[in-house]
């Protein structure tokens, strides 16, 4: 294991020394994979506005390069857990396990495979956590740069011990927690109507889905726990604090920026603390480029639908895609498909097959009728910044608890892969295109989430730079999770006015048993 | 009983009837009294911004006049509940029974006294939107004139019913329900760490402090369903139906616009359909009429202390009068003292009695040092606004409340009413004024006051105008206020699991008898 600063990194760890006078200094960590695309959203923004921004990535990241012209990075030598190759693999795998219509044993055998690979990755961070802290030239460069935040992305939890051991403010770029879904981690969460995610229930539960709720929720906990807890138990005890939970260091960040609108997540409880980013990536359409713009306005009235199953999946099994391009082929419709696995025999002239899609603008584009989507959540608020509705064909992770929330608000219909036919595929196209209540909902959630005091981007803006301002934003954080979780609950309380009402009672029955007796022992004399 | 429509109203009525293409049409059902002071803001800001407002008033409505620029009214003949002079009186009784230490008894006659008063404001308010519904040609120019949206402060329920019977959407200018702190009616409250006002507890609570916020919450419950629910039910089970409960009318609200600010209030849950604008009536300071000027500047280094006790306070007894005004003599600094009683014997030539003060203008002046306040939220969001500590003499209502938040956060001093004299009051301003703490933090609060994406009263618009524009907020508003409340607390699922988990216990030491029974069987028969 060893350090690798490269040169960007060593002009710009000389750079954060000398103070900017309009500028701050960030420390990002990121997580690796689709949740960087995020994440370098803010990174850009904290750079175009003036701050210097320093990313920690391992050396064999998948998606943060080196170098870049809007951060400077350290890079530690070691393996950051799982690999693009590894989840490509395991979806892939899913996929056909999926359409075999695969035993259970071997759907449970890929789960206990994530769950090790999660495991996996969360000792790889504690790995480069550690490997950090013990380089004390590191560390004290760090402490000399006079970083005013740490910024990070609490699916894991890097980012939460560096910021506590280095004792700065704390921002999230959050939905998801080493604990699952955020909100849970700070928020009371009723679960009478709050479904946990990736539950697939909805905020209008039946009394045996409020059952499944309760049920999901305590055996997602206990997962969770095992997952991640001994990797940062171990680190909390050994850097923090021997009495230290590790969760608290998370539910103790200043400011959590939730890639959640309420167009999207199901009205629920927050806190002061909490501020909603969902849809900050999306911007205005740019026009397409040449050759698409001409195929896109062959389409004629009929428009054009496009399909996306996200980067991880770019191919598909032979017999799928050839059921999936025999719908198309039957639709008016002209279709775009990122798609990069072999030329389906079935594909129609009306399909066009391509790498890379300019997503965003095409979503944009007014001949786009409809987005076939895997359900990621980039995507997803794509689809509703531009209004477009969507077919989803879920996989794996949250996508289709994700795809479930749009069902619920009209705007989506969601295949079942391992149900997925020419007939089923193109019954579901149909039905969103013809019946004219998906595209209004959708155009209503597009109309919703744009009207905003502020652009998502600027609000979170905003508030990362409050943090760096205020050093914290202490006066919006409740310390509740200080508390026991008895206390917490009120539970001690209550046991102490039930016994305090069962004294008064018992003394009360005492006194009445006695008058009762001295008056029976009078009437007794008195015979 | 008769309804006045003023020549102001008559016209706006025919205005409101014609369609205005930039501005919509709102319907305000005030609080009166010092309530109305913050409606008012907003009601100015609406029609400067090209809405049309229609309020409504009773006759002898306390501060709501009938006729002005921003505004038409529609006035109801009937008595609108407690008046000013009722108040005036109650509280100038307050502060004999609390000077002259009066018995536990006569303070609990008063308490009673304000229950009563609060249950006659709340029986008058129902009359009043009575005598609306009844009045079919105003109800039908109600219905003609097409409102996008009541606005009402929920301190009373005229507007709540009001706007559930024109199934208009509902907005609230909100501190205070009819059942108390306003977000108590919305959103999760764990008494652990959120104190009911006015309990004057913090967010930080020793044990039996968390036993005095049950207690005290299951109390107050009682007694605001006491003072309001007869009459609601009456009005709800008339209008809206038989089966809905009065106050799911007020949880069905599409916004809250709250008067709080997290500088004031201690971090709690919220939802998202809750919107702060805490000190959203307050300005930059003006320049001062040239006397006042002339005494602030005369001041020199040592600044000018302003005191005003509120609109209801302009007299006190004598002898408080002149402990008062014997402290101020001692001090170095200048005083401005709202005050309309006798002049006290003991006044000195540093203290200038006015019977009206430019309040916002005083504390927005660099002279100003320190504001002795009665704790009223407008004066103290404004000392807030403009960083001045706070010396406080509550009296009644949620003052004390309000203060005790202020000195939790190291800004205030606040003095006990009975126990108030020269020495006591003058220690307290020496206090404020010699310790930096107290002016340094105020600075810190206001700071933190001033550092918001958007000023409070522009974001309170922007959702007002949202709520117009969508015709409500349903995908900010959660409706679990519909469930039962043993379903809210996953009681019924609880018990269904536990019932379960015995089931299964039983069955499971049925079939261990069983085989124990059938095993000794055969022992015994091979013995």
């Amino acid at each position: 294991m060893k350090m690798i600063l490269s040169l960007a990194s060593i002009i710009s760890l000389l750079a954060i020394i000398i103070p900017v006078a309009h500028g701050g200094k960030v420390l990002v960590f990121p997580h690796d994979g689709s949740h960087w695309v995020n994440m370098k959203v803010l990174v850009e923004e904290l750079h175009s506005r003036g701050h210097i921004v320093t990313v920690i990535r391992a050396a064999d990241s998948w998606y943060i390069s080196e170098t870049s012209p809007h951060y400077s990075t350290v890079t530690v030598d070691i393996a950051g857990g799982a690999s693009e190759d590894f989840y490509r693999l395991f979806v892939s795998e899913v996929i056909k396990i999926k359409r075999s219509q695969g035993s259970v044993w071997a759907r449970f055998a890929l789960d206990m495979e994530l769950k090790e690979k999660f495991s996996e990755l969360h000792k790889k961070v504690c790995e480069m956590v550690v490997y950090m802290l013990e380089n004390q030239e590191l560390i004290k460069s760090f402490q000399d740069a006079k970083y005013d935040a740490v910024l990070t992305d609490p699916a894991n939890g890097g980012g939460v011990i560096l910021a506590h051991y280095l004792r700065l403010p704390l921002v999230f770029n959050a939905r998801w927690t080493v604990h699952g879904e955020a909100h849970f981690a700070i928020a009371p969460s009723p679960l009478s109507y709050v479904p946990l995610p990736p539950s697939e229930l909805t905020d209008q539960m039946t009394f045996l889905e409020r059952v499944k709720n309760i049920l999901f929720y305590t055996m997602r906990m206990h997962l969770y726990k095992q997952v991640a807890g001994p990797h940062y138990s171990a680190l909390s005890n050994r850097y923090i604090g021997p009495d230290v939970d590790y969760f608290s260091l998370f539910q103790a960040a200043d400011l959590w920026l939730m890639r959640v609108d309420f167009v999207f997540e199901f009205p629920r409880p927050t806190m002061p603390n909490v501020v909603y980013m969902g849809g900050f990536q999306c911007k205005p359409a740019k026009p397409l480029p040449q050759h698409l713009e001409e195929f896109v306005q062959s389409s004629g009235e009929h428009g054009v639908i496009i399909m996306s199953l996200g980067t991880l999946i770019g191919e598909l099994p032979q017999d799928l895609a050839n059921e999936i391009a025999a719908a198309f082929a039957k639709l008016p419709q002209k279709v775009i498909w990122r798609y990069k696995g072999e030329r389906p025999d079935t594909l129609g002239k009306n399909t066009l097959l391509i790498d890379w899609m300019p997503q965003n603008d095409l979503l944009g584009h007014s001949k786009i009728k409809l987005f076939i989507s895997h359900g990621g959540t980039n995507g997803i608020y794509e689809a509703i910044y531009h209004g477009v509705p969507i077919v989803g064909i879920p996989i794996v992770f949250d996508q289709a608890d994700n795809l479930s929330r749009l069902r619920a608000k009209g705007v989506a219909k969601v295949m079942d892969i391992s149900e997925l036919d020419r007939q089923t595929f193109q019954t579901a196209i149909q039905e969103v295109l013809n019946e004219p209540s998906h595209t209004l909902n959708m155009q209503r959630l597009s109309k919703l989430h744009r009207d905003q005091p502020m652009k998502p981007l600027d609000h979170a803006l905003f508030w990362i730079e409050f943090v760096m301002r205020h050093k914290g934003a202490a006066h919006l954080r409740t310390e509740s999770y200080r508390l026991p979780w008895y206390s917490y609950h009120s539970l001690d309380v209550m046991l102490f006015l039930l016994t305090v009402a069962l004294l008064i009672l018992a003394l009360f029955v005492g006194l009445v048993w006695s008058c009762f007796r001295l008056c029976l022992k009078r009437k007794m004399k008195s015979d």
